[in-house]
């Protein structure tokens, strides 16, 4: 049932972050992993519900979507035929017996609790355009939303935003499962600011569904007409050969347009589909958590290896310095000598750039000497701990593909 | 009335073609317009009525698709699940009172009465592939079909045809009042070979209309699914902004699928739009020939008074070939001069490689001393008599947009 399920993943997040702590994160410290590549986990990053990120023009309907999803109002909404939403706001399930209410950004972004933390690197006048809703909702129990402001476009777009718009679509988009891309099929409007927004969500193009709201709104031939345009553009922008899955339909609880009413029944049957793709989500996300960790941990591996190898080409007492910047310059082929040594994989290594313009802040000799009991910790965690998780939640095999292929 | 306006048509372009024979050719002899550019019109080319080119894979329904617009059989003709149409079919009415019958493509092609004289040049293989069928159907009687191969994909292409399919298709294309670009909606395909042949098409996209056949075949989500990666693709293909119209339907005689019968509506709705753009195309057929006999009469006047003036330049009896050789070298410059001393546009102006090849095969002194007469019955023809042939047959000022802009 989806409650055992969602109990199974809770249980499985729960093993995943226990792993992390004690068999990745101490070699990560050990060796300054995030000083080089990215902050710590926190326990918000491994208990947040797998969320939904709507992005489109304005007025397309997605503060309406949200609300329909939810079956209720939530506190922070306003929908309205003019630019109404203003800000980021993360609709998620408040603490069990909690009231519903508003966390504004500042306070949700200090929260370690919360998978807020680092958005705080946005700045106040992000923050202050932030918020969090918590609410009550069954959909919330599985996944959480996140609204966004429309897209305005030409002369409004200028209005300055004080944060970039596209940068932090970017940094959730990262963290979402599934991206749904909003547009309005009585009146397609595609943007040069729209378009400038998919470009940076194109990295994630998997991620990527595209929904025509308000489909009913025209009739069939005019719907024709405008879903052609609609992916004449897309394919366009999205260089992919993969058509983008796109859900046809009117995501509101207003009966169907008259209009529209011959496509009742497509209408029907997208919607079902899009719902059964975001109850999908959750084991998605537990995927996608679970692949994350592994390169994460195989980089932290890596990345113990790299240095103390470095290190021991140190000279002993003076000439450090220098010896460390010519280390720096032929990067490429001490990746190759310990690569050979160990048996790695060279897809396991860090850019070069990042890997150089992190050891710039240090100096190696300060490195502890290689532990090879933290190392076996981790590779344990690696070859055991993780593959049994996998099969505990019913991973299957076409699942971890991805994962597998990364450690080719 | 239809039956008046198609007798309002052929009385133009008879006109149109007195114009031409009369105030135009004499000026192209004089200076061998046909040896530098392109050979003399035929009645052929005035009489011939606008035929729509059907291009597509095999077993799209192009072949089906003419037999429904004929509401009959037509000699040459094979329909079939495997690829069946292996020629080039000139589907089209025959005189009156004689019997339906097929004419090989070697005998059509030296007929000067025929507009394929110039199809020649693909040689013998192709014309014991090319065909003409004459028949009585209504519809002939204000246009004809071009019915051709279906186009194969990998393996099956490389049965060598013995002649250029894509510079065959060309050379139609160019003379087309309409592209229809065939797909099936229950086996979309577009494969390497059928982009390469869109890319020919290019040139001539205002011309390309898309057929979404046997859309009754498939489900209305299956048929939304097939069509957006129709256009999702086509858009990548053909890399115009403006959205080609599609027609989503199934053009044959045969009852609506049960499977698609939700969309019957809008299959109805779509046949009658194209069947109201097959009926415009007569009138759109005589703004083509008007506006390409505009150009070509332009065309032929500035190249006299280039071959005037390069004549002119010429010493009188020895040096010839070394001073032409030089003037071919600094053609541009040259061009400036004529273009000023008679206030010409350079868009009227011949490409310079097109113009010295063309010189290479002739003696600059041999061409006669510039006929000013000649030239003022060209000019009277452009300034007079063809805009009064527009006014008759009621061009609307929208129409010979074309035509005034390349006139600027
Ligand atoms: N499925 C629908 N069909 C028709 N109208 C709709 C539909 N969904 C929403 N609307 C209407 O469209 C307008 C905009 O809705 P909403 O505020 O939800 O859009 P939005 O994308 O959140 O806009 P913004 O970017 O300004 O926040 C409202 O008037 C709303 O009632
Ligand atoms: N609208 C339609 N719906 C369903 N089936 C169709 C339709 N039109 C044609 N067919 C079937 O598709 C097959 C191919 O038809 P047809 O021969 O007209 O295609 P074609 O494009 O001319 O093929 P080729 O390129 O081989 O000449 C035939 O079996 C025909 O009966
Ligand atoms: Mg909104
Ligand atoms: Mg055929």
């Amino acid at each position: 049932s989806v409650l055992q399920q969602r109990e199974a993943h809770a249980d499985a997040m729960n093993t995943l972050k226990r792993i992390y702590k004690a068999k990745v994160r101490p070699l990560e410290q050990a060796y300054k992993f995030s000083e080089f590549y990215a902050s710590e986990l926190t326990d918000g990053d491994f208990d947040a519900r797998p969320f939904v990120l709507l992005v489109g023009g304005y007025s397309v309907g997605k503060t309406s979507f949200i609300r329909y999803m939810l079956q209720r109002d939530f506190p922070g909404s306003r929908i309205g035929p003019e630019p109404t939403t203003d800000r980021f706001l993360a609709v998620m399930a408040g603490r069990p017996g909690q009231a519903d209410g508003v966390i504004p950004g500042n306070a949700a972004a200090v929260d370690v609790d919360r998978p807020f933390t680092s958005l705080s690197r946005f700045g106040i006048s992000f923050l202050s355009r932030f918020e969090v809703a918590e609410l009550a909702a069954p959909i919330l129990d599985n996944i959480s939303f996140v609204d966004t402001p429309g897209i305005l476009s030409g002369e409004k777009q200028r209005v300055e935003r004080g944060y970039s718009f596209e940068h932090v679509v970017e940094w959730f988009a990262e963290r979402a499962d599934r991206i749904l891309l909003l547009f309005d099929g009585n009146k397609l409007d595609i943007s040069d600011e729209l378009k400038r927004v998919i470009e940076c969500l194109k990295a994630h193009d998997d991620k990527i569904r595209i929904v025509l709201n308000k489909a009913d709104m025209v009739d069939p031939q005019q719907l024709m007409r405008v879903y052609g345009a609609l992916m004449w553009s897309l394919g366009k922008v999205i260089r992919s050969p993969e058509v983008l899955r796109v859900y046809i339909g009117s995501f509101w609880d207003k009966p169907v347009n008259p209009l529209g009413a011959a496509n009742d029944e497509l209408f029907k049957n997208e919607e079902a589909d899009l719902l059964n793709d975001l109850r999908n989500l959750p084991q998605h996300s537990a995927v996608r958590k679970i692949n994350e960790l592994v390169k994460r941990a195989r980089l932290a591996r890596v990345h113990a290896l790299l240095v103390n190898h470095l290190r021991a080409s140190m000279p002993y007492l003076w000439g450090h310095k220098k010896k460390q910047e010519r280390l720096a310059l032929r990067l490429k082929d001490e990746y190759v000598k310990v690569q050979k040594a160990h048996g790695l994989a060279l897809g396991d290594f860090p850019s070069a750039e990042k890997f150089r313009s992190g050891l710039e802040a240090f100096d190696l000799s300060e490195f502890p000497n290689l532990s090879k009991r933290l190392l076996d910790v981790t590779e344990g965690a690696l070859s055991r701990d993780i593959p049994k998780l996998m099969l505990a939640i019913g991973i299957t095999a076409e699942e971890t593909g991805r994962a597998a292929q990364a450690d080719k």
